[in-house]
């Protein structure tokens, strides 16, 4: 069984309701909790590069997400992300032409802390995808996956659709 | 992008607590809410076979079950299904020799009426999992797919493994 | 039993998460549904008279407040307000001289929406300190009531403290 | 502000689901968990006096009960009690004729661990009760309280109603 890398940025997935200041922010992440939920039992490593909505991230950090997957001993990492730019961070990956590895990004619209998260599915999803897909970049939401140059973000409904490349 | 047919047969994926008799029962299955939670844009179809515990399955309903997924017009179906028996019901289903269809069963080890539940994480990861694998029979759980006979449920630890076939 | 008014005003307590913008926002109240899940069989009618964060509000909002306080047949009114200036709203109830009324503010630190919220453990509280306290105005939170002049929020540490009057 | 003792009895309020076995067991009381949710600042010591379903207390079990809070030092008392016979404890606390003790036993239809319980709202309404009601012993459900010989849980209903003395 292949081991896998998770890499954290952050996103609406990981955010927090701050109860002092009455907004959301970002403390450590859910990812781990989640892994234990959902019994987990694959070879997984969790790493955090980032906590940010994915709506002020540079180009500096896009760059350092790419950099971290080229670096990976795995050849299998999930990275979740922000939805806003994810499509964006996939483009990036796929131009950095990391050979042979499966890569699969995935977020949420609603916060995990929240008890209506689409969160837990997606993970679950996701690290489904990246068992079996074979080298490329993936976007992975709604329940399936889509090519890196195939998708994009509806921002109207919030839903991730196919379009063509 | 291929239909999906659901069949729901119970399990504690489906157990609900029952306030006046406090015990564990079944209702409704909760399949669409967790697919509406998940935010899934799939095609998909659910239909409720039976709702119950899988050790109180009979042999007349694992081949109803067998059955029901012949008769499917679909050739990806998701079964949900009590932990206990599953590997009996996917090996039922592989004798059935159901040619080109992908078949996962999954379940959950805790009820997704619940708050600490694996069930919204393994619906995301099995519905993954019969998108892209090849025809043929599995078992979903703890994040991972297995062919239906590399599979037991270990009782002790109620994580699924993997043995030899 | 008496019966019983419970005015909702928003504050914390009803915010949601809005995915489509990633902020903080009202939609309906959801004080029905809380009181429904305590199994609530007191004698109450819920009436919204404005959804907003407290620290939002006006002197004209906090008016309307006392008015609709003074028109109420009931003599026991719950009023879910912000944390803010729920004291401010409380010292406006009390200079209105409402005789015979006895009144309590409550609230939440974090939004009824998410997992880990205070509110419906408040709403229980503030309920049963209105069915028993004599007429005044007071304000619920943290597990115990306090007069309208005896109290204040510390913002360092969101808990609600006794002071001197 | 007075002290307030809190005795753990059981009951659904703390029952969990055993994944194990598929049925429903205790551990240790949510209590604590409960009242820090709730953000709790009242002087409360909980103990943890047994566990169990209240259909299974013997009269030797309920004896003790009533010797703890004879014991106890503080004169405000809250148990948590299964709810099938917190009537019958109810009637034994009162016959002990512990004077000049406020005690308020209180339950839960739905355990504490799944999503839709009722455990929260009634340890918050009940640790009101306990604050301000003179001395005597009291049940406290579905958002009111009840004297000790005004009440009776209707097995059909599942919700505590008032009979006269």
């Amino acid at each position: 069984m292949a081991a896998i890398r998770i890499f954290v940025t952050g996103g609406t997935f990981d955010k927090e309701y701050n109860e002092l200041t009455g907004t959301l922010a970002f403390k450590d992440t859910h990812v781990p909790e989640m892994l234990h939920r959902g019994r987990c039992r694959l070879d997984v490593a969790v790493t955090t590069l980032m906590m940010l909505d994915s709506l002020e991230m540079t180009a500096g950090q896009r760059a350092a997400i790419v950099e971290a997957c080229r670096r990976a001993h795995e050849s299998r990492i999930l990275i979740s992300h922000g939805t806003d730019t994810m499509v964006e961070t996939a483009h990036a990956l796929a131009a950095a032409l990391l050979a042979a590895k499966t890569i699969v990004l995935t977020g949420a619209m609603v916060p995990y802390a929240f008890g209506s998260s689409d969160g837990l599915f997606n993970l679950g999803s996701a690290l489904s995808f990246v068992q079996v897909l074979p080298p490329g970049v993936y976007v992975a939401m709604n329940g399936r996956y889509f090519q890196w140059d195939r998708v994009r973000k509806n921002r109207e409904s919030g839903i991730f659709e196919e379009i063509n490349g």
